[in-house]
């Protein structure tokens, strides 16, 4: 209810602050007998973690997940999976200076609003920094679902946009570089753009789309908890989340239906997939395609106005170690987050069956 | 679980299929000692009715409600709101023709391969006659919420867009034309696109915005149930929903954080509102906005192929009565959807204050 | 989070006052596919109705309960089962003497008091008349879990008891008598006992003992959601239930380890069952069975003092048509919400296996 | 759904096995601003601790809980608490003996069918270690309920009762003895049996009494969400429990309406209590009391049949450090788990307040 947990059959309950001890969780529900593969949790979290590259943010923070239970002899035992992530570089002192300040669009001002109490070091509960419990989960997930494929890259950086359909997209070259993007000269170009902003001590937004390969026909449940409002949900939940499109998205909205309806092949496949891979809120068993917009990063490297809990507007210099840009460290989020909607799904519809 | 129920709080199940006996729903959870105006209840199911203009379906459904409990000498009680919604205009044979055979960008195919039987009697439960019961929650929801307002109205027809920002919009114009469009000229030119649509058997697309005022703030849980993650859920569950964005949306993505940070006045108010009134996921009491795409109705009244049960494709004559364009009927589901996540998020935020 | 519904996968919602309308539920989660026994739906809320015989309250109350959606051609479709059942004989005018007075151990004054306004016709929401939604959803519960038997009967009534075990009760005298107690002799003695409390305007309680067998390995979930503890809850929220006790119960606080540990047979099933059939809240395969307490009804047909809402206490002749006892009512009611509660279990159960 | 969360509002998650690493939890919900008296935790945590006295298990667990989060300068912040209790003294070793083997009454087996794989190492998931969690977030819940007193004690162990009703009972007595029972001369004879018991490597059960004072009216959801319910399944999901009573309990099956009804004084107060201060399943502001029933501890330090994977019985030996009665460390747990789910209504019932 609080907001802090995901899910109802394979369901995340996280905590942490940012500048607590640990961040962690608890994965309820995970199926037992599945033989983990610590590597590919890790492999994640590597993929999200600061400092992987020169574009990213260059905060120190190993990002170690410690397993507490749940898992006996590298199997999981169906009880639930307690982890933590320490936190070992805090350094508190670093957000002294907003102790008494609402920086603009943060949500310093809201929090101390709704609660009367703000953890003000560094964003507190709400810094992106409790993603990485997603993707340690979201990791989980990915095992559960072994054959379904989801793969999420950078499709757009500021006015810098990926052009071709994801049909196009040659998957194998996301990992490439820094940015994600998996073309070439593209990536290099977003690659420059980012470094230029950041010297400027400025940020930029830009998206990033995700595609699910292999899905069962039968996902979703019809009404209020569609497969694509449950994705949509999961997105928007993300750090500087604005935006959610599937299939043709808001293209869709300006087409015609004797464009848009995707016509059906003798096998139940369609001719097209305008559709998503989604009717009615339930998989078709073709792909699943989203796309995620993410706002510039709030926090410049500039000097910036804000507002003190004496109500006056005060001038500030902007520090710390932060992304020019979030998209390249958000696509294992989106990923993570899309195993996550999937894996709770994919357990509801064994209730459904003889 | 199964997907039928929305809110936690304020949480509305619905049941019934477009040619059943009736429709409706239960509303728990609702605030005892409210003294409910029917007529408003009633005017927004009328908004919503079918055969209400000339540019929507001419389906005779009179969506006429009667509520079963709750409700004792005109106020609630605080126990469960039963309603049903009786279907007086079934027209069951209507839909024979398509009993062994799948409707493009229909969910008839998910639905049989996921329940293994499927009410092929107009869609059955994935007919956008549901949402008439999501009127009348929402509805009583506004009831609850009093002093916030909730407006949707119609932004896009096609290619046409109504292009001049929310805050020049003089939302008493909404209500004037069939469209739903706060816009004489442009609200013109969309019924007359409809119109010309709808001669050919068509269907097309479009947008939906809506601006909630008046939004105390603290509204919406940190992390997962992010106010807007919640909305935009609520949203995707519409019938024919491809898209969600607010605030500054898919634009955001392409914009620099210098551009995009909303500056605090004094009083907490921020100079800009690309933040779209939510800030960490909680509102922060300016104006939240947001826009809803809908993809073309997927029914048209023109020879279209379709799949049977025995694989084959072959062609079919739609028919029936439906709706050239889905976004003016839409408007009032719309609405209806922000009010109940915004009175689940307001009966939850009073648990967390002294 | 109302109180309204009941179970997570297969899930009751509900509604309805004594004296409005209707009452009514929704089931959601039930499978598909299932063709359900309209005659046992029927002859499971016969043994509920009011009137059945001259031990139990003479209201008349046809009980009969209408379908509006989620079974097509005879089967669940796997969509949400909504349904009502018509308050044909509301009689109103029977409580207008109670409209400004609390009567003792009634949920009169609580109601008043956390809601700020009650529906005081005949106990409103409160009626134990909102139990045959119960026994409608427990109907269709029991055609989910086909090869699991359950079984209630009386087994006291004041401190007339039914001195047998379980396991020495011929089940098929259950229905033969009006208490529904096995036992010739023990059930004439009730039965006798009854309509001379009757006579004198007074009530009494009793118990009822439940048997669940053929119970599949594996139901329940560990920790707080224990098989058990979810059966407790259940008949705890049955009307006038006090007590709940499983396997040995009360008499195994009494005991030594070394006279209850339940010694294996080879074959996995146990020498002794003094654990109910559930270790550590998950079922063995043995006979689950509980007894549950039923204070005696509140309601007299004799003077009594009651409480008004001008604070004084005031002698009131209690009138109406009510029972003497419960329990033989209530027998329909602890099996309809055992099967509830397995149904639950038994859905969750099957995402945990490969 | 899962079964590892308690409440909904005020919700306690919790993980790990008596062999693993650490047990832990997160609580969610917590209102924010609330200065934590951690000494009071602590105590609470010594109270259910092996080791305390001669009379309980001795086996070394250090029950040092470290919160992670969710605490800001000693206040509650509104974000998830999250806690380890590391374990550090597992002494895995022990449990070899049993790795092939299904104790009698213990839940190996049940867990071994449900899931395919068990944690053998001392009960796993299933040891009542797990219960130090629900102490801490009971502690934290106190402190919640600031005004309302939760008080429990030991009323019996086999055959010794103490026979007074708790209005009688001298509260500050309980913690003068090993025990916990409030009374000198009761105490000292179940402290003597229980010695007796333990030097045969045998066990005993009891019960435990618990008495709320200070309790608001209005709290608890009518219909399913009963008050009592709640606190019954509570109660039931702790180890061992095998019965739940509250007010009159199974001797009010047994009694008369005339002789059970609580008469009403002019301020709404009640001259009796056999309701247990619960009217329809909502708090009426008496003293609400209940009563649980343990089974003795199935683990004994003599030899017993046992059945080993090989679907043979087999003579072993136990051992190890076990209580010979639980219900002395229980009496912590009873109060935690009330705490819970009051703290969790607590809550609820703000939101139906204007």
């Amino acid at each position: 209810m609080a907001g802090n947990s995901y899910g109802t059959l394979f369901r995340l309950t996280t905590f942490g602050e940012s500048h607590g001890e640990a961040l962690g969780g608890i994965i309820d529900g995970c199926p037992a007998g599945i033989s983990l593969n610590f590597d590919a949790i890790r492999s994640e979290m590597q993929r999200r973690k600061p400092g992987q590259s020169s574009i990213v943010t260059q905060r120190k923070e190993e990002d170690e997940v410690q397993f507490l239970s749940g898992i006996f002899e590298g199997k999981t035992t169906g009880t639930p999976i307690g982890f933590i992530i320490p936190n070992t570089n805090q350094k508190s002192d670093d957000y002294s200076h907003i102790k008494n300040s609402y920086r603009p669009s943060h949500a310093d001002y809201v929090y101390e609003k709704k609660y009367g109490v703000r953890d003000y070091r560094g964003g507190g509960r709400s810094s992106a920094r409790e993603t990485s419990c997603r993707v340690v989960a979201g990791a989980i997930a990915k095992q559960v679902l072994s054959d379904i494929k989801i793969t999420a890259f950078v499709s757009s950086v500021g006015e810098i946009f990926l052009e071709k359909p994801y049909q196009e997209v040659d998957f194998s070259l996301i990992e490439t570089n820094a940015v994600r993007c998996p073309d070439k000269v593209v990536a290099e170009k977003m690659e420059n753009y980012i470094k230029e902003i950041k010297k400027l001590g400025d940020t930029v937004g830009g998206t990033i789309t995700c595609v699910i390969q292999n899905v069962p026909i039968g996902l979703g449940e019809p009404v209020f908890d569609k497969l694509h409002a449950e994705l949509g949900k999961a997105m928007l939940s993300i750090n500087a989340v604005k935006g959610f499109e599937f299939g043709s998205g808001f293209c869709g909205a300006r087409m015609k239906g004797s464009e848009h309806n995707d016509l059906y092949n003798e096998d139940g496949t369609t001719k097209t997939n305008l559709s998503g891979g989604i009717q009615g809120g339930i998989s078709n068993g073709m792909d699943i395609y989203f796309r995620v917009a993410f706002k510039p990063v709030a926090t410049l490297i500039q000097k910036q106005e804000v507002l003190n809990n004496q109500n006056e507007i005060v001038a500030q210099q902007g520090k710390g170690r932060h992304d020019p840009c979030v998209v390249p460290r958000a696509v294992p989020i989106v990923e993570a987050m899309a195993a996550l909607v999937l894996a709770d799904f994919y357990l509801i519809n064994k209730t459904y069956q003889e």
